[in-house]
């Protein structure tokens, strides 16, 4: 009984929101206008939206419901407007993995076809990295970007890839450090609100997902993965926004690198026509998506990468971001190697262990903010299906600072695991599923 | 992944503990006992603390984890010592309800035995009032005593009610402010721990719980009290206190009045060997499971009553604490008439709506800290089982402030229902079970 608690002027009382949540209920249209805007002003309280958080945790949300949440957060902040450029506009956004390079060669790669990639990225924290990081190894490139500089970007070389701004749906970026320290990172609604919320307010026409699954994945289940790239397909599709997910395999890293100049170098294989086969394949498939929501079909991506047209784009994406892209990539000043301690076919190689050691070299931050090493990282040179023989180097760690190596070396040296020599094991399946 | 998040002083991290609740697992002891003191110290912050409560409350807690958790907040305070007395203790708690006068006959009724009760109480917060709102209806009477004076007093006279000391259970006080936001009141393992740690803290042999249930309770329903009262008298049973626990009909307001004045009077009546006959049977049905816990068997508290030594007791109590036992009671300004519609006889009067319309009339406050008025409340002259005709007066409203009035008669209006005129009802069952 606490009727008089709520200043007349507020409509609703947080109390009664969460109650209504916390038994089971639906919360109404107006009762998530209203939570999520007054929590961005500051009369819903931390502890508030903490609690109902919890219990969107464990009793969930409709769809509508995530609708109605995700639309409350757009209506938060400012919203972007690309229908002054001259070309189509196409998005992807990835949930993130262990080696997910594929942004690097991707941008460049669709934007060679005519079309504007405005890809607005994070920084990491954790076990995977951030885009960001990744690209600050080269020297001079500047991820702070105007929207005037961007726009003018995406009209003259087509990609863009830069930090978001924080007028984007602030409320999400609240919310986000609140689910932090309070366990409720892991829900569905939550993370499909969160990231359709900035993408929609972005302003895209069109976007693709790319929902990892497996031991390196933030889904590790195939089912959560599903569901979430259902919730984000429905989510973007209600809001006007031409929503495609792919549903791709993170059991084991993507590629052979895992670190920020070491991804570079990877995507620069890549771009040259070159590379590892599963990083070629995703970056394909999600080209062909993301040019075939922006109207431009049968596009032959494979061509654009052997002919150098990728290549250019990337070049003259990076140079107008104030990178050289003759510059050498840093090197470390220290490397170490893990050696196989018996014979056999590497069957397989766990993310999750490949990413805590990539981490622990100083590629990662633990705290927001933290500087990371633009040379740190691993190079796996035994990957799956390889064989190997007892001594042979299963993979290179590189640091500037050596006294990590220890911790880097305890998560990554059970990482393998081997069947025995002469063994054929099937192909790899990166795309696992496509949800539209 | 945020291992590195806890600094290294800590042993555990809070984010692990509300996952390890929050996915439906035991909170081990070492969990508890962390959690409760790092919140206490403000290592563990309130929107943690708040995750964790809704967590708790979906996902519940076994008995040896809420006895874990009861000490771990009896642990965060001081613990009282009725020891040094020369004569044994019985406490009771009731969980609250409209009308509950009881703890002022009961307290000097028992303590005539010869036995200490001490009652450490609270003031009143919605629909319900507090013990000593009504205590402070009486001229000079004064709740905060100094523990010297507390003992002094349950030797010379034996019956102290007062304010709980902030020594007991702090880690509770800062817990219960934090639920009463969060929408996480109402959980079980919560209250029950609440309740139970500052009765433990506070020393007492023996211990009779009043458990509520129906339409003026807490725990409306029957199966969710009966689980609250088995809950507490598990846990004081394990700590070593002689605890009973009767469950008793709410439904209806307990006697003629709910107000802090009104109550006193209806209270000094029961006192002088009259009174409502259902605040007689309660109060004299408590009284039997105090004196016999305390080792006082076969008592007869009817005599007790009828004799005047209950009368005696309660004078002597009252005056040590400032009292003046013969001053007149304080007067409402105003008093408004709600008469009946129909004729017929009453068989049921809504519990809440008569809280809801005494707390609207002033004698409750709406937020920790605001005055009561002390004339303020409803006196009941159609209870159930009377025969009434269209024109009768149902209650009488009491107030100071009489714009009060049309809100609380819009809360009491609808509170009686009416059987045909003739119709005998069954007699109404105050204490519903036992539970030891």
């Amino acid at each position: 009984m606490n009727e008089n608690r709520t200043a007349a002027v507020e409509p609703f009382d947080a109390v009664e929101v969460i109650r209504t949540k916390r038994d089971g209920h639906r919360l109404s249209p107006e009762q998530i206008d209203w939570v999520i805007d007054a929590y961005t002003r500051g009369v819903v309280a931390e502890q508030q939206m903490s609690a109902l958080a919890m219990a969107i945790f464990l009793n969930g949300m409709e769809r509508d419901e995530i609708a109605r949440w995700t639309a409350a957060m757009i209506a938060s902040g400012e919203r972007m407007d690309f229908d002054q450029l001259s070309k189509p506009t196409t998005d992807k956004h990835s949930t993130g993995g262990v080696g997910d390079k594929i942004t690097l060669p991707l941008a460049p790669l669709v934007a060679s076809f005519g079309v504007a990639v405005p890809q607005l990225s994070g920084r990491g924290l954790g076990h995977t990295g951030g885009t960001l990081d990744k690209l600050e190894a080269i020297p001079g490139w500047r991820a702070d970007l105007t929207n005037e500089q961007m726009m003018r970007q995406l009209e003259e070389v087509g990609a863009v890839i830069c930090a978001a701004g924080s007028g984007l749906a602030p409320a999400d970026k609240k919310l986000y450090a609140l689910r932090d320290v309070t366990a409720t990172v892991e829900a569905i609604p939550l993370i499909a609100s969160s990231i359709m919320s900035k993408k929609i307010a972005e302003g895209t026409a069109a976007l693709t997902l790319d929902v990892k699954t497996g031991a390196g994945a933030f889904m590790r289940e195939e089912s959560d993965a599903r569901e979430l790239a259902r919730t984000m397909v429905d989510l973007g599709t209600d809001a006007g926004v031409r929503t495609v997910a792919l549903l791709t395999d993170m059991s084991a890293p993507l590629g052979r690198t895992a670190g920020n100049g070491l991804e570079v170098r990877e995507s620069l294989e890549v771009l040259a026509g070159g590379g590892p086969a599963d990083v070629v394949e995703l970056t394909c498939a999600l080209a062909r998506e993301m040019l075939e929501a922006a109207g431009v079909h049968d596009a032959d991506v494979e061509k654009a990468l052997a002919d150098g047209r990728a290549m250019d784009s990337w070049r003259a994406m990076i140079a107008a971001q104030g990178g050289d892209v003759d510059a050498p990539l840093p090197v470390a000043k220290h490397t170490e190697e893990v050696r196989a301690e018996q014979d056999g076919v590497v069957e397989g190689l766990d993310a999750m262990g490949v990413g805590v050691a990539a981490w622990r070299l100083g590629a990662g931050r633990s705290r927001p903010g933290e500087a990371v090493q633009a040379a740190a990282g691993v190079e796996i040179l035994a990957h799956l299906g390889d064989e190997v023989r007892a001594g042979d180097v299963l993979a290179r760690l590189h640091t500037d600072t050596p006294e990590r190596i220890g911790r880097a070396t305890e998560a990554i040296q059970g990482s393998w695991s081997f069947a025995p020599a002469g063994t054929v094991l099937p192909q790899r399946r990166i795309v696992i599923d496509r949800i539209a």
